[in-house]
């Protein structure tokens, strides 16, 4: 008899694709499951409230020897950096810390302590959450912001011929930079404020699985040219392709914006590179890259 | 040397009301954590938001041999029963699924499809969430609400003399009723709208563990008539006074309200009764009750 399917057999994306074809969505859903958030209507006119939910797990996203302040900074960092990616401003956090029951209350607090201090930095509250027991140690965000109606970037919004860009340097997070990263909030909303940015996401699980997603979401293939993407010190083209946790942005502007945004970037953020990586081109035309990326299933 | 104070030493009450006490919060909060849901400005005029975040966790809350239909439906329900405690509507859910690699698809699948069930039972969009590996199975539910801003009901708004009363019965939810209960959104919304509901939360961990939070957020005490609990058929005083997840709702009411507050609620709800079981009282007069009730810490 054959095994039933296991989610290793299958993987993240594939998974999420089931998953979601089913869901119910009201009239006042712009976009739900599949973009770097939720968009929802409601809130002031002129804008359009952002959900964001995320979960990080001992052994998977942190070891056990992390200091407790960068875990619980990082909880919130990620999900801060799906606001980012929308082109929104953050507003109220939700915690939930799934803990054993022998966990040093002290370890607890100073999760708490991190994850406030960067809450305080962008101007997030922190309006509830919950704690419960489980075997390991689990915190999981979720996050409301809020987008202008008319100036928020989607991630399938590509259109062919689009410059692909990306903020910052890629590669090597494992070292520490997945502790420490700084969300890109400033930049995103920057982005789309002032120059029309067809597709925008946060690169989380690297390039490799991230960039596919963004041309995929346009109906659309891409040309990457490897050699050209922005390495960390110490960082092979391999890594700066396929390791996860960069948390930097991805987006695609259309060619004629390329060299005016490139000015202006230089100008606002003199100390955070913005690199032309490739382009989006049609589905049959896509070159497409070498395997890689991060799935929290299929992985060991 | 003495050892660290853990999560057991402390228990669930304690260690909230430490990690709450430094929660940033910004001018736009009108309840942050402590109550069933925080309370928001920012949607359309004369609405506040819910927000609402809950995890349960597999031989926690739920044993690995339930069927994953009503696992699901149970981790949306719980939330929903955190809305109705507040008077309000549910709005849009974000759901995150933590499983191990060998979870079956079939398994993840039934789940999503109670919990998308309930959802379009109640209008609820599901707008998101994550998945991710973990040693055991955990879903956790974020939930947005709307209510008026000019009636809703909070957890401490109790006064010394308020009638207290409970909905449905209590007791034994262990035996199935935990995975089906209904939650109380008509029954919510409905008593917020026609009668100054001074306070209300959701039993969730038993009334001897909920009633002294609801008192208490007023500062206040209670007395309690035992012998008029309302039972579910084969529980004892004790089940229906300590055991957890009930779900119904508690509420404190003035006393000049009552007795319109039964005879409207009679011919509205006939089928759910509504059970006059104390009041509120000034703390120093306070008889209490027996100890008992759930925290998922202390408990083995």
């Amino acid at each position: 008899m054959k095994k039933p399917a296991t989610l290793r057999d299958v993987g993240e994306d594939a998974l999420v694709k089931r998953l979601i074809a089913d869901a119910p969505l009201g009239a006042e859903v712009v976009a739900g499951a599949g973009d770097d958030c939720a968009v929802v209507k409601g809130v002031r006119r002129g804008e359009l409230c952002l959900l964001k939910t995320d979960a990080i797990v001992e052994g998977v996203h942190f070891e056990s020897e992390c200091a407790p302040r960068l875990v619980g900074r990082k909880a919130l960092a990620r999900v801060l950096s799906d606001v980012a990616a929308m082109g929104g401003r953050p507003g109220q956090a939700m915690v939930t810390l799934i803990l054993p029951s022998e966990t040093a209350i002290k370890w607890v607090e100073a999760v708490y302590a991190g994850l406030y201090q960067l809450a305080r930095q962008h101007g997030v509250s922190v309006v509830g959450g919950e704690t419960t027991r489980g075997k390991e140690r689990i915190l999981s965000v979720a996050l409301t912001g809020v987008v202008s109606a008319k100036r928020w970037a989607a991630r399938g919004g590509g259109r062919s011929g689009d410059v692909l860009l990306v903020t910052g340097k890629l590669g090597g997070s494992i070292g520490g930079r997945h502790l420490t990263f700084e969300p890109r909030l400033e930049q995103g909303q920057w982005l789309v404020e002032h120059f029309p940015i067809h597709a925008m996401m946060d690169i989380s699980d690297g390039l490799a699985k991230d960039l596919p997603r963004l041309a995929g979401g346009a109906g659309l293939g891409f040309r990457v040219d490897l050699d050209r993407l922005p390495r960390h010190r110490g960082c092979s083209v391999e890594q700066a392709w396929g390791d996860g946790e960069d948390y930097e942005l991805l987006m695609a502007v259309p060619k004629r914006c390329l060299k005016r945004l490139q000015t202006d970037w230089g100008e606002r953020f003199p100390r955070v590179p913005l690199t032309a990586i490739g382009e989006l081109v049609e589905a049959e035309a896509s070159t497409g890259g070498p395997a890689g990326g991060w799935d929290p299933f299929v992985r060991p």
